[in-house]
């Protein structure tokens, strides 16, 4: 097809869209580490982690070595009230930025979750439905997890149980109350529900609660309610296997107008996102099939790529939770409070932090203040009002093809906007009004927390 | 095509969009009262117009003959960023309700601005571009116009001031910061901007605004300010015009998989998403080619077709816009504070006025607390959060559906979603909180303002 007949959104037909997850891991050489107990520092089993997860998302999380796993039919069926997503041809942006670059977006943004994280809320929610449970437990900080996952249980008839850190439960009224719209239970956390609510509203009875506090009780909740499980919206490897479905519609779109991109572009909090939308451009690469320059984007104030260590560490601020074997800034790390572009989680999925490590991507640090003038940028020319975190790969796509502007090439440019900004308009207007600040990490504050990694 | 090929989704290509707007004035036996000048009682003359509006926009308004207008090719680009919007086949809500009815509903609310205000917004900025204006002055209440006109004027360079409600400005912070990041300048309403403005705050020093102060402190900028004219989303004849492309491309959706709607039905306020979704259909009926059950729904707090009369009123409950002949419950009409569920205009488009009025339409009126347990069970299922405004339509179409299940009938219902509720949220939280009451005007509220119409 001609490159003119290209239209500003790609929509696959229903037919079209992909049948199975893909699994990086098949065909990773070097697979990433395993989870590790940190009691006995042995390799996570499947009968330890069933008592917090359920058991086909064990397997799922295990599983280094199957490439594709058939995506059920009801998945399918709620996959289809919003996705396809479009791949957008970004026209305007470019005419704006005046690049002979082509630059492509995948937009999971047009749900009422706001973001791609329905796409793995659904498949968890599934298989604890299917394997008979009552309803599942989770954290969320900003709400944007614990809103898809509501979601995804009010379709399903599940109970889901949701622990919003008690600052944002005050603060976003508003997420909070999309959640209860979908029958979720939204408890502040901490809270009188569990033992370590308890203990931490005795010790601190002011508290506004931490992520940390909040996955500590959903998990006390899960493993002490028989019939629950405890799900989680990034960072683990079955989370990145369903989100591949971003990357397969991407590729699928793009094959079919024989547009081959040239980057692949995208932000990396736990790497949920990043992972699903390299997914298949990966694996070609991976097997030596064809070659992207594929670039991570961390905030300057969160840089578990670019300034942490390679180690194994707690995945969750609590220290209750397997070790994983990441790029991390250290489980004790907080970014500063100031920070308000999300991306805040101190380590990085394990297949992506060994992909990284073994060379198969890039990754670079930008600052908050210049993601928001991205996404200021890219609204008003684009019309779609981007999530904080989208806007880190803006920025990166925005440079990369000002980089093309001046080389005078015709690169086309992937990159993922993953969600709206709808809920995030109090960091807009600190932006607007000038005081958002940059607070980076010192070398110090990430030694700091580094000199705390678990011994293993 | 069979049946059972429909898809959940089914999204026109862009070459399938509509290259014209219908103007349903020229089917009309009985066109539409014109607009009355309220000084001279004479009908309002282009020139009289054209201080306000721009050219083009006074000529769409005044046009009651042709049928099509083509839509300029800048325009069609603006749409593709986030036309065509998908008609979704409610295959989820059907199997809830257990209906043998196919729902179908025009989806308006995948863009920014949240709804379908954008394609008037951009149409309006458009021609005052094309007219070498510098900007344009508008009104907003909730916020959701003056978003979509905003982001219109962002995509083509035009000053965009906004007078905003001063309550809503304040409570309403995130739409505000909204309209901030596409570069408008949002005042809130009333201000010392303005002749208007500066004589309501030396009489009432402590007032919160309304609309109609917001109306005229926008008119009076725009009259006074060289190369600005004023733009309205709602009512007018020209926005009923532009709004058309969602009728239309719902049309060109159902006729290629050969549906033929029974019953079509959408929310009216002002009309212009009634109107627009309508406007095909209405077509073929008012030239005797097909017959279709057309239904407006209005909340009951602020019910102008079911209770108002059809009479020449003020557009603008300042009294400084010209009279038009419609349906309205008398320009001093407020709707309890406790209405939540948007719709509160107090009269209706001419266009629609005269259709009901010559029995081309249905229209019934619903309460807010029925309209949210609706948007609720809807959101559960179909996955979208529906805008309270929405949610009439839905009620009703869902009321309709059930009606089927009781007949037996397998009638096609369409309705327009015309946007999201993600902004809507303090109302909803009233809702789970058990506080939202059911405020409906008495006999004697109704007598009592439409005493105050003005004679002509």
């Amino acid at each position: 097809m001609s490159e003119n007949k290209i239209p500003y959104k790609i929509y696959l037909s229903e037919d079209e869209m992909p049948k199975a997850w893909y699994n990086m891991r098949a065909d990773m050489k070097n697979k990433p580490a395993p989870l590790v107990n940190p009691g006995t520092g042995q390799p996570m089993t499947a009968a330890e982690l069933e008592g917090v997860f359920c058991s086909e998302l064990v397997k799922q999380e295990l599983d280094n070595d199957t490439a594709y796993y058939e995506i059920p039919e009801e998945i399918r069926s709620f996959y289809k009230m919003y996705r396809p997503s479009p791949l957008v041809r970004a026209y305007c942006l470019e005419e704006k930025l005046g690049t002979p670059a082509h630059i492509y977006y995948k937009f999971e943004g047009n749900n009422t979750s706001g973001s791609h994280k329905l796409n793995s809320a659904i498949a968890q929610a599934y298989y604890a439905k299917q394997q008979g449970l009552k309803g599942v437990t989770t954290e969320t900080g900003a709400g944007q997890w614990g809103t898809a996952l509501s979601m995804a249980c009010a379709y399903l008839g599940l109970d889901c149980k949701v622990y919003m850190v008690k600052c944002s439960y005050e603060q976003k009224p508003f997420r909070r109350e999309v959640m209860r719209t979908y029958g979720a239970s939204v408890t502040p956390s901490p809270s009188m529900d569990t033992e370590v609510g308890r203990k931490i509203l005795a010790e601190h009875p002011g508290t506004t609660g931490s992520l940390g506090c909040a996955i500590s009780e959903a998990v006390e909740v899960a493993v002490t309610h028989p019939g629950y499980r405890y799900v989680l919206g990034s960072v683990l490897n079955q989370v990145l296997l369903h989100q591949s479905v971003i990357g397969l519609e991407s590729k699928i779109a793009m094959d079919k107008y024989g547009i081959k991109p040239d980057i692949i572009i995208g932000c990396a909090g736990g790497g949920s996102n990043l992972g699903g939308l390299i997914a298949p451009f990966m694996g070609q690469k991976l097997r030596g099939e064809e070659d992207y320059r594929i670039i991570a984007v961390e905030p300057a104030s969160c840089p578990s790529f670019t300034r942490g260590k390679f180690a194994y560490d707690f995945c969750d601020t609590g220290m209750i939770c397997p070790l994983a074997k990441m790029y991390t800034l250290g489980s004790s790390f907080i970014p500063s409070p100031d920070h308000a572009g999300g991306l805040r989680f101190h380590g990085m999925s394990t297949i992506l932090s060994q992909l990284y490590h073994d060379g198969y991507m890039e990754a670079t640090s930008v600052k908050q203040t210049d993601v928001f003038q991205a996404a200021e940028a890219f609204a008003r020319v684009e019309g779609i009002l981007p999530a904080p975190e989208s806007s880190h790969a803006i920025l990166v796509a925005m440079q990369e093809a000002l980089k093309c502007k001046e080389t005078g090439e015709e690169k086309n440019i992937l990159f993922g906007l993953t969600g709206t900004g709808y809920f995030d308009l109090v960091a807009y207007e600190n932006y607007h009004n000038g005081v958002m600040p940059n607070n980076i990490p010192t070398d110090e504050d990430i030694a700091a927390s580094l000199a705390k990694l678990p011994k293993v």
